[in-house]
């Protein structure tokens, strides 16, 4: 186990009806003037958005609206919601949405206080934040933990090229997570979402360290717990139990367990893979992990059989393989992971998701653009890249 | 699952030669004049002590020490504490060793700024803090999790009653917690901290609610990992993957990751019976547990059988157990755990532990002192109290 820092300093309020701590959470943070942000009219449809405006007046808090933020989060939104922090005074960010509004929301808040130039040089790394704008968030979709972790995903450019960016001021001050605000989603996004947070347990998982017991034991344990109630949360929409746990293990699986503690940082391909599917056709993020996966388990086991114990750890502790061959199981563990993505009716490949063939090797060349062969288990270079898209395809 | 509030402050620099953090930690939290508490020689012999001092002057930082305290620690210890803190105007605690020297350290940082009394007031509820002086630890002995927790436990007067203590002001603002200062343990406190950490996770599993499947799944790995590591590290004393699985386990158990949360809040009979033992004679918390939880087990069984479920699970998900009848499938996990405490060398019974058997009703009555029959799966009274520790005599 390598050495690590922990701190998760947001403040978490879990559970039905818990967006009546808004007004003191606000008010704890020094909010005085507020940035709404959100996407689009779902949360209006659902009630999510009267609730919060309910919330802002009973804490006599004035706001402003930031609106139509977009899955796959633009640039070009964070440059709007900064124009408004600044023309307006505003000095605190409340995030109603998913793992988009917030990164969103997270990159205007350190681009608002940014004054030396655009907000690309903190996305790019040519400058780093000194200061941030305080934000809050209120959680309608379990999926990618930004809500409990302080990086975010930004889509820029003609290129849709995604940059990351990561701040110790960008920890949420507090998250509100209502299982019923989940409960509204649609079925695609639920099962997407299931899968995205899988994926993100399984990129830890898959990064294996010696003696991060502790890391893996609890992983394994999150995974069934995803593998379990997605497929519960499908078949009765309304069953707030399989909400609450597709939602705090989300937030665990990046955040407050911060299972990656402890472990190399190792890029994980299948997201990378991943981004730049959603980046040609906006595919969702989830959908695309679930295409790929398969395909870099079984190029792992093809061009590194000598690292085939996690993939059969996998199949063992969370698959319930009984196979004592490590190649044997690690395969009906991909057989069975497969046959969840069908169960939770994820498309059955990037054709039928509409991925054109002829896009196969410019994705993969993209990939790697300023990037050196990456990635655990076995390396991933444009060809090896290529070799997922094709088996995936 | 239950509605609840998530939050860590507390900033955990975790690792091999993290003492280093400990000069940047302190001036981060305001610490000019330190109250250095710790425990008797231990980490003096084994250099803990010198490498602490080193970095206060490090840090150029002026501190006092309170030394002796004992395991168990006594609000004798607490007045010390605290009249140093008032005399020398010391304004913040660092606490070095094991869970009874951060609980005492804890009491003190109540007590000291609290002038309307003594600090008995606080321990029984009569008042409340309203401030409390900062702490940090350096953690000697993976079992409490007080390192990342607001809780403590001090023993008053002459009955050695246990006196429980929370307050949201006693989260350690940092904890370092480095694998190696444990791999100096003796056998006997490798094996009992691993028992007591065993514990934590069990009277959490034990309370079972609806839907907490995040909770328990993240549960059993970790019980898992305490099952394993706790004999690696008796074998192999100076294993330090194996110290930090136990040390990181120990943590997550009662702290970081809050498994309690989301269900009920039920008094775990366990502690309270193991903690009249230890006020007795001084037994090692995690004997005390290791010798009465498979009576208490036995008792669930017998009495409400229809509660059988959460054992049945333990012995599956955590010990192996294949067996599909579910009564069967308990007695089994049972047999299983006790074959454990035995091959980590606890003591077989209370009679070889030094308790006196006319003394067994007596500690019956003292665990039910101002305390209706309480506990989850099976009530515990005065009899069933007595019934256990007979089972365990």
């Amino acid at each position: 186990m390598n050495n690590f820092t922990f701190h998760i300093p947001t403040q978490v309020h879990f559970g039905v009806g818990q967006i009546a701590a808004l007004p003191e959470a606000l008010k704890a943070h020094g909010a005085t003037r507020v940035l709404l942000a959100y996407g689009g009219g779902s949360i209006k449809k659902y009630g999510v958005y009267d609730e919060v405006v309910r919330e802002l007046n009973n804490a006599g808090l004035p706001f402003a609206e930031l609106t139509g933020i977009q899955p796959n989060p633009r640039v070009e939104s964070v440059r709007e919601g900064i124009t408004m922090i600044r023309d307006q005074n505003l000095d605190f960010i409340l995030a109603v949405g998913g793992g988009s509004v917030i990164d969103c929301c997270k990159a205007i808040a350190a681009g608002a206080p940014y004054l030396d130039g655009d907000v690309m040089d903190l996305l790019t790394g040519k400058a780093m934040a000194q200061t941030t704008v305080p934000l809050g968030t209120v959680l309608t979709l379990a999926a990618t933990g930004s809500e409990l972790n302080n990086g975010a995903v930004i889509t820029a450019g003609e290129d849709h090229k995604k940059l990351v960016l990561f701040h110790p001021g960008l920890f949420p001050r507090f998250s509100i997570l209502d299982p019923a605000y989940t409960a509204t989603l649609p079925p695609k996004q639920t099962a997407a979402g299931a899968a995205d947070i899988l994926c993100h347990l399984m990129e830890q998982y898959f990064n294996p360290a010696p003696g991060t017991q502790v890391q893996d034991r609890m992983n394994e344990g999150l995974m069934r717990v995803v593998l379990d109630n997605a497929e519960t949360a499908l078949a009765e929409p309304d069953n707030l139990e399989a909400r609450a746990n597709l939602l705090w293990a989300s937030s665990m699986a990046l955040a407050g367990l911060q299972l990656m503690l402890g472990k190399p940082m190792a890029g994980f391909p299948i997201h990378f893979l991943g981004h730049e599917l959603s980046s040609l056709n906006d595919m969702t993020h989830g959908v695309s992990l679930a295409l790929l996966t398969p395909a870099w388990m079984r190029l792992v086991m093809r061009e590194n059989p000598e690292n085939i114990a996690p993939l059969a750890a996998f199949a063992r502790n969370v698959m319930d393989v009984t196979e004592s061959d490590d190649m044997t199981a690690a395969q009906q563990g991909i057989k069975r992971l497969e046959d969840w993505y069908k169960r939770i009716n994820m498309p059955a490949n990037l054709r039928e998701a509409g991925v054109p063939e002829d896009k196969l090797r410019y994705l993969a060349d993209k990939v790697m653009e300023g990037r050196q062969p990456f990635g655990p288990l076995t390396p991933i270079d444009a060809n090896r890249a290529e070799v997922i898209f094709r088996e995936a395809f």
